[in-house]
C-alpha cells in the first residue's frame, strides 16, 4: 500500500482554500498511485480554529467541506482532520476527529482522547475527550489512528489518566497513523522525534506522522512529518518549514515500510532553527493578512538590525522599508550603522528626525511640565513620536509595522508602551537579547550583513545622553539566565539564589517581570520559538502580587 | 450550628494579605459564636491565579498559608479554598480543593470535579478533575462540600459527563456547601440564583453558597453569597459588590436553616448592575495596582463622559483628571460639554490643543506625504498625538490612563490603535454604545451630571470636518443588535439575514468584527459585564478568514 504524507499550510476558517488545496493534493497523489493520502489535524478548518469552533455555522461549513472532499476520494482514500459533533447530550458538543474518506464517503472516524490544555493549547475548551478506542480498517491494513497528543502520554509523570495507544495496541494494528498540529519551538523537533520513535519501538508498529506546516499568527508549525519504522528509525521525512508531499510503501504482510526518497535535510543549530522559523513566521503573517510590505524603525542597534534582515529574507528586500528616526540623543555611529545595514540589504530607507514632533509635544506640555526635571516621561515621548511617525507612514502607504523588541526587554518592561512596543507582529519578542546576538552571527555566517559595530557596541535605548541598557538592567548574560530560569524553567527566587545568582538582582528582576504584565498584555502577537513565549502560552494575572 | 459566610476581596498571590484577612475574619466570627466560617474558592491564593499555579514555589507558599490558617482554627472551623497536590502520578499535578480546617489542622479535603474551561475559564489547564466523591463530617453534620461549577451540571445538555451532587446525594448529606469564584455579568445573578435554587430543591438539602467579591483586573466578582432552603428560597444573602459576613443557624436534626439578618438589597436593572460593577472594577484596579489617580481624554462625547463619571465615583472626584484635547475639527459645543461635565463632577480639568504636536508630525512627514489627500493617516495622527500627551502627563505625574472606547467601536475596529485605544484599563469596552446611553441616563437619574447635549448629539470622532460615526457605520441601534447576535449569541450571517437584517449590512459588520482581531489583541483589559466580553473570554485567530 502506498501512503502519501501531505504536509500543507492551511488558512484558519478558509474552507474554500483548504478544501481546494486538499483536493488538488489528492489528485496529485492519485497520479503517483497512492492508495491513501494523510493530512494534518483539523486540516479542513486549519489549526487552531479557536472560538470559531463555537459557531454552529463554522461546524456546518466544515461538514460541507468534508462532503466535498469525500466525493473526490475514489480509487484513493484520504485521512483528514475536522471537528465532529458529539452525538451524546452529555459533555462538550464537539470531538476533534480524524476522518477516513474513501469511495466517496466517510468510512471511519477516530476522535482525539488527550486534549492538550496547557501553554498555548486550549483543546478541552472545545472538545470532549474520546473514551472508546477502535482501530480502523482500510483495505487489508488495520490502522491505529490517533491525533497528535494521543501518543504523547508515555513518560513517568503522564499528564493524562488514559493512554489511547495502550488500548489500541491490544487490537493488533498493522500501522499507526498520527495526524498532528504540533507547533515549533527550538527544542520541539528533537523531543518530538524521540516521542515518535518511542511509540514505534514500544508498540512495535510503524508510525506515519503528518504535521501541518506554516505560521498561524504567533504559532509556527515546522512540519517535519515523517515515517518511523519499528526500530525507531526515520524512514522518510518532509522538508521543514515548507509544504511537502512524500510517499512510503507499506507491506502489511511483512510490516515493512520503505521510501525511495532521501531524508530531508534539517537545520540543526538553535540559531539556524530560530532563523528558519522566524522567516516563515514573518512571511506567512503578511501573506495571510493580505499585506506585502513591512516598515520598521531602524536604530542602528542589534534588535532592529536583525529584524530588518529577517524581514528582507521573508518578504524580499524591495518589500521592507527602514526608517531612521534620530533624536538629539542618537549617536552618529548609530545612524551610520543603520544606513550601512540598509545598504547591505539593498532596502529602501529614509531618515526622519523626530525633533519637530517632540518639540511640538513638549511645547504643548510646557505649562504643565514647567521646569520639572527630564525623566521617563520625556524618554517615552521620544519613543512614542517614533511610533506616531511609523504608523502614519504605515497608514498612508499600506505597510505593516514590525515590532523589534526582544524577549529580555519584554520580560522586564524595558520598552515604551505605544512607542517601541508597537507593531503588527513581534519578530524577536521570544528571542532573548543574548540569542539575538547568536541570530546576528548566523545572519552574518557568509558575509557581514549586519555591521559588526551594531553587534559589538554596548546596547542603548539612546533616550537620554550617554544612556546604556546596563544603567537600569543587569548585564544581559546574567539577566537572560535569570529570565530563562524563571520563565522557561519556572524556578523560584530561592532556587535561583541557591544556584548562585545575586539575591538582590534576582528579586529585582523577578519583580520587574511580574510588574510588567500590564505592558505585555498590550503588545503585538509574538512569533513563538521557545517552549515558553509571552502571549497566550503564558497567562498571568495583571493585578497580582506574587513575588513582588 | 452557626455558620458564617465570609465574602471577601482577595489579592491574587498575596498570601500574607489573604491569610491575614482570613484569620481576622475567623477571629471576628468566633466572637459571634460561629462554629464554621466558609470562605470562597481558592481564597488562600485569590482567584484566578492563572499560571502562577505552575510555580511549585507558589503551591508551597499556599500550603504554608494553609498551615498558618489551620493553627487559628480552635473552637471554630473554617472551609477555605486552595490548590492541593495530586498524589497520583497520572493526570495533572494539582486539584482545586476545598479544605476543612479544625482543631488546628486539616480535617478533610474535597476536590473540584467539574473544571470550567470555556469563556474566561481555564481550569483544566491546571487541575485534574476529581473522580471520587465523599461527604465530609463536621460535628454532627454531614456536608456535601463542592466547588463552584460542581453544582452547575443540571441542564438538558450538560457540559460534563459526571455530576458530583448526584453521587454525594446518595450519601444522605444534611447540608450542601459550595465555595465559588463566580464572576459577574448582567445576566449572571439571576441565572446563578436559579441554579442554586434548583440544587436545593432537587436534592432537598439546604445550600450555603460563598462567592468571592471584588475585581481581579477584568473579572468582576459580585459576591451575592447566600443561603437557600429546600423550598428554593433565599434565607440570607450578602451585599453585592462589597465585602460582607453573614451568619445562619443550621439545625441538623430538623434540617432547618435560618438567619436573623434581613436580606441584602440588590441592584436589579441592567444599567444599575453594570454601573455598580464598573465602579467596583475601576476602584479595585487602581487599589490593587497601587495607584490612586486616573487621567483621561474628555472629548465632549458620551463615552468619555460616562467613563469620567464612573471614575469620579470609584476614585473620588479629586483623583480624576480630565484633559480636553481639541483639534481644528473639534466643535465648540464638544468643548463646552466637556467643561460642563468636569464642572458638574468637580474634577480637575485642563485644555491642551493638539495643534503643536500634530503640526510637528505633519511637518516631518511633509517630504513623504507631499500633496497626497488627507485620509485615515492624518485622522490617526490626531488620535495618537492625544495619546502621547495623555501618557506624558500620566508618566510625569503618576496617573493611570483610562481607556474610554465602547464595545461597539472595539467590535468593528472604529478606533485608533495607540491612539484612543490606549489605557491601563478599558472601562466601557464591554458596554455597547446603546448601553452607554442607558448608563448615562442611570448616572443622571437624580440630576443632570452628564450634559444632555453629550447624550443627544449624533456621535462623532471629530477627526475630519463634519464627520459622524454614521458616515462609516450603521446606526448604533442596528449595529449593536447585529453585534449582540454575533458576539453574544454566536449567530451566523444567514441566521441574522433570516431574522430581518439587511444582508449587505450584516456581511459588512461581521467582516469588520473579524478583520479587527489584530487591533483588539493590543487593547487594555476590558472590565467584563456581559456574558461575552472581548479579551480572554473570546479567543479568535488573528490571521483567519472565516466569514471574511
Amino acid at each position: 500500500m502506498r501512503i502519501a504524507l501531505a504536509q500543507l499550510n492551511y488558512i484558519i476558517g478558509d474552507f474554500d482554500l483548504n478544501t481546494a488545496k486538499i483536493i488538488e493534493t489528492i489528485g496529485k497523489c492519485s497520479l503517483q498511485n497512492a492508495d491513501l493520502v494523510v493530512f494534518a489535524e483539523l486540516s479542513v478548518c486549519g489549526y487552531p480554529p479557536r472560538d470559531f469552533l463555537e459557531f454552529d455555522d463554522f461546524i456546518e461549513k466544515s461538514y460541507s467541506a468534508l462532503r466535498i472532499i469525500a466525493r473526490q476520494c475514489n480509487g484513493i482514500a484520504a485521512i483528514v482532520g475536522a471537528p465532529s459533533r458529539n452525538p451524546d447530550t452529555k459533555g462538550k458538543n464537539l470531538f476533534n476527529t480524524a476522518w477516513l474518506l474513501a469511495d466517496g464517503k466517510v468510512q471511519a472516524m477516530a476522535h482525539k482522547a488527550l486534549l492538550p490544555t496547557y501553554d498555548i493549547f486550549d483543546e478541552y475548551r472545545y472538545f470532549e475527550p474520546n473514551r472508546n478506542f477502535s482501530c480502523i480498517q482500510f483495505k487489508d491494513v488495520k490502522i491505529a489512528l490517533t491525533i497528535c497528543e494521543d501518543i504523547w502520554n508515555l513518560g513517568p509523570d503522564p499528564l493524562y489518566v488514559s493512554n489511547p495507544m495502550n488500548v489500541l495496541a491490544t487490537q493488533a494494528p498493522d500501522l499507526m497513523i498520527n495526524i498532528a498540529a504540533s507547533p515549533f519551538n527550538y527544542d520541539q523537533y528533537k523531543i518530538r522525534n524521540e516521542v515518535l520513535s518511542k511509540n514505534a519501538t514500544q508498540y512495535q508498529i510503524p508510525l506515519v506522522y503528518v504535521n501541518q506546516v506554516g505560521a498561524q499568527t504567533e504559532l509556527l508549525f515546522d512540519g517535519n512529518s515523517c515515517v518511523i519504522d519499528t526500530h525507531g528509525n526515520t524512514v522518510a521525512s518532509c522538508r521543514s518549514f515548507d509544504e511537502d508531499i512524500i510517499f512510503v510503501d507499506f507491506d502489511p504482510l511483512r510490516g515493512g515500510i520503505s521510501s525511495k526518497s532521501p531524508l530531508a535535510q534539517q537545520a540543526d543549530t538553535k540559531p539556524a532553527l530560530i532563523h528558519a522559523a522566524l522567516v516563515m513566521g514573518i512571511g506567512d503573517y503578511f501573506a495571510k493578512m493580505g499585506f506585502a510590505k513591512a516598515i520598521l524603525g531602524l536604530s542602528g542597534g542589534i534588535d532592529s538590525a536583525v529584524t530588518l534582515a529577517l524581514a528582507a529574507e521573508a518578504l524580499g528586500k524591495d518589500n521592507v522599508y527602514a526608517v531612521l528616526l534620530p533624536s538629539e540623543f542618537s549617536s552618529t555611529h548609530s545612524i551610520d550603522d543603520a544606513v550601512a545595514l540598509a545598504e547591505n540589504l539593498g532596502c529602501k530607507y529614509d531618515t526622519i528626525a523626530i525633533k519637530e514632533g517632540y518639540d511640538g509635544i513638549l511645547g504643548s506640555l510646557e505649562p504643565y511640565f514647567k521646569d520639572l526635571p527630564f525623566n521617563v516621561a520625556e524618554e517615552n515621548i521620544q519613543a512614542r513620536i517614533r511610533a506616531v511617525l511609523l504608523m502614519a507612514l504605515a497608514n498612508k502607504f499600506g505597510y505593516i509595522l514590525l515590532n523589534t523588541s526582544n524577549k529580555s526587554e519584554a520580560a522586564v518592561g524595558y520598552g515604551t508602551l505605544y512607542g517601541d512596543m508597537c507593531g503588527g507582529i513581534s519578530v524577536l519578542g521570544d528571542v532573548y537579547k543574548t540569542e539575538v546576538y547568536e541570530l546576528a552571527s548566523f545572519i552574518n555566517r557568509e558575509k557581514e550583513i549586519i555591521p559588526l559595530n551594531s553587534i559589538n557596541k554596548p546596547p542603548s535605548a539612546e533616550l537620554r545622553p550617554g544612556q546604556k541598557d546596563s544603567d537600569s538592567l543587569p548585564e544581559y548574560d546574567i539577566l537572560d539566565k535569570i529570565l530563562y530560569n524563571y520563565i522557561e524553567l519556572l524556578k523560584s527566587p530561592s532556587d535561583l539564589i541557591a544556584s548562585g545568582f545575586n539575591e538582590a538582582t534576582v528579586k529585582r528582576v523577578l519583580r520587574m517581570v511580574n510588574m510588567n504584565e500590564w505592558k505585555r498584555h498590550q503588545t503585538p502577537p509574538i512569533l513563538r520559538v521557545s517552549p515558553k513565549a509571552f502571549g497566550q502560552g503564558r497567562r498571568m494575572p495583571i493585578v497580582g502580587r506574587y513575588l513582588s
